[in-house]
């Protein structure tokens, strides 16, 4: 790993608690939002974590395409199900209290099913699955985004990069949890490479005549004027299964919008005709199942750690130390960062000092020294 | 498309029926399953039609590990849930039933769930999910199988090919309906290479030292010695996204045995130390979702079946003619294949001739002139 400072869990949560707070999100809403955004970073997600707080959220409200307060209405409600409307508030306070929510719907019937319309970026759709797990149930989650990903024998930006995610408890120290993007990359990936001065590797996006594009700050402006789109998982063409990325990538496009109700695709650029900003409306859902309802939650956490482990132990490739299941980086990567804190680069640096003088807010990093 | 014999959907229906009673399978269950096999070939999905009507599961009656009468015992029942013990007889019989009573829990309750231990190969995981779209809901399916896939830098076949299907209603002449392996190809298609005495692709299998096979029929030998394995979707190591099909694979290797507190990869192999036949012991799973207690199911169809045209609809990479939608293609092949009949290659020719005499059948088949 890269020597990079770090600065302890609880100062950067203070500090982003602050600071949402000085951009008018009520306290309990902030702690939410910063916790979420944090526990990207602990699972050495970086893309998502504070990386994100500033351009993604911050510069929003800012711009008026993110609305600090958070009013959620209820548009249906059923004993198994929600609607919810978040009124273009913060996602990740309307995703919170919808797994609040269908955590005891689940206690109760054993599944539950929700949806979110206008809403806005929800942070890691793991944070929302691992929610269920820790209440000793599955957790499936997607998200639609900005379009950023071309179908199979395309090259317009039609589709965002749609995570499907599900968390699930094992009887290790850790759960079975995938969360991703379904196209090769998502866009904070290449948010990251650019702001760490990097290329994006070739064959991850393509261009209108076909080719491809590495350099990160361009492909990063054109796809926002359609002029490059994402690859699905797979890669172009039919041959290696190109078509499969797409069509999951398709699948989270149609449980985020068709279950509210919700616009989709290119309605979710978050500007209008004109190259104004608009909200962006996006669409969320949240599956949970309870194990307690099938063979018992015992039973399910022995299978799959029992998967986990037997995985693990296979015959490795040449050249390979180490099998890997999903959630395992994650789960090293806290045990690595627990005691260093949350690593910060040059940028981070910079824009955690730009914002505690914009807030007038009294605060001294290490990294300042 | 090459020029092959057909024979009438009814005929081939009525010809499976018959050899699957006089198999010993119950008139009622013989339908069921000529019907899942023959869906398959109007989907235009060859693997799984007829072409595995006599390895697949006429030849595993004759063995012993799989029984042509369905016992089915109710392991557990709650208002939203099933898990069904098969007893290792028919697998679509009993996903049948399973799917029968999960549409009309979603009816009451909005979500339902289902798993089944002790199966057998359940067809196309897309006909199950097809059922719940067919009563205007959402259909997610899938199963474990014999183990044939290596988990990222491994090379040992670990898992099976593991289906994850979703069909979807929309307001298309079509649902959505995206049915296939969450490996890069499935053993079917292997089987079918095999069978038109056609080359597997490169790059589709890993061998233990890191490289890969071509010949479909040393494929599918090694592969059951261990020898070989296929690769997750995305391809080997990490850089083109292999482990995010890899992640989806083991999904699906938990929710079909740990739900359901059934075996899991080698387990399933078939065979005991010995090398003797035995029962497959197959998990798998349903969850059935109503959009009726979410914004409603023209919402729902209207929602996707406007994605779907969009896609279709977006820019296309050069040289490319048309950008299809999951499940376009089978209902294309249907449109074709619904006059034509059943496409019936030389090997299924010999097939059914040689079934019908052994059964004493009184059939003359149009290819036989």
């Amino acid at each position: 790993m890269e020597q990079r400072p770090y600065i302890s869990w609880e100062l950067a949560e203070k500090f982003m608690i602050d600071v949402f707070k000085a951009y008018g999100v009520p306290e309990e809403d902030a702690a939410i939002c910063a916790d979420v955004l944090l526990e990207s970073d602990r699972r050495g997600i970086e893309s998502h974590g504070c990386n994100r707080f500033k351009p993604i959220y911050l510069d929003r409200i800012k711009n008026g395409t993110l609305l600090p307060e958070t009013k959620i209405d209820i548009l249906k409600e059923t004993p198994t199900t929600i609607v919810m409307d978040a009124n273009n508030g913060m996602g990740m306070v309307a995703s919170y209290r919808m797994m609040e929510k269908l955590i005891e719907k689940a206690k109760i019937y054993g599944m539950a099913g929700g949806s979110i319309t206008n809403s806005t970026h929800y942070g890691i759709a793991g944070y929302w699955t691992t929610m269920a797990e820790k209440a000793g149930m599955i957790g499936i989650s997607g998200t639609n985004a900005r379009p950023s990903v071309a179908p199979t024998f395309g090259v317009e930006p039609m589709m965002g990069t749609n995570p499907l995610t599900f968390t699930m408890p094992t009887d290790e120290d850790f759960p079975f949890n995938f969360d991703c993007a379904t196209s090769i990359v998502q866009n904070g990936k290449i948010e990251y490479y650019e702001r760490s001065g990097k290329d994006t590797p070739a064959g991850l996006v393509v261009t209108k005549d076909g080719g491809t594009m590495t350099n990160s700050g361009s492909i990063l402006k054109e796809m926002r004027k359609g002029n490059c789109a994402l690859l699905s998982r797979g890669g172009a063409g039919e041959e290696t299964g190109g078509y499969k990325g797409y069509g999951f990538t398709t699948i989270v496009e149609i449980l985020s919008a068709a279950l509210c109700g919700g616009p989709f695709m290119k309605e979710l650029s978050g500007k209008d005709e004109e190259g104004n900003n608009k909200m962006f409306r996006l669409g969320h859902f949240f599956f949970v199942i309870n194990p307690e309802f099938f063979m018992g939650l015992d039973t399910f956490k022995e299978t799959a750690g029992g998967i986990c482990r037997g995985l693990r132990a296979s015959e490795k490739a040449p050249g390979e130390e180490r099998i890997y299941t999903a959630g395992e980086k994650e789960h090293l990567a806290w045990l690595e960062r627990r005691e260093l804190g949350v690593p910060v680069g040059e940028a981070i640096q910079k824009e955690f000092i730009a914002l505690r003088d914009e807030c007038a807010l009294d605060y001294r990093f290490p990294f300042e020294d």
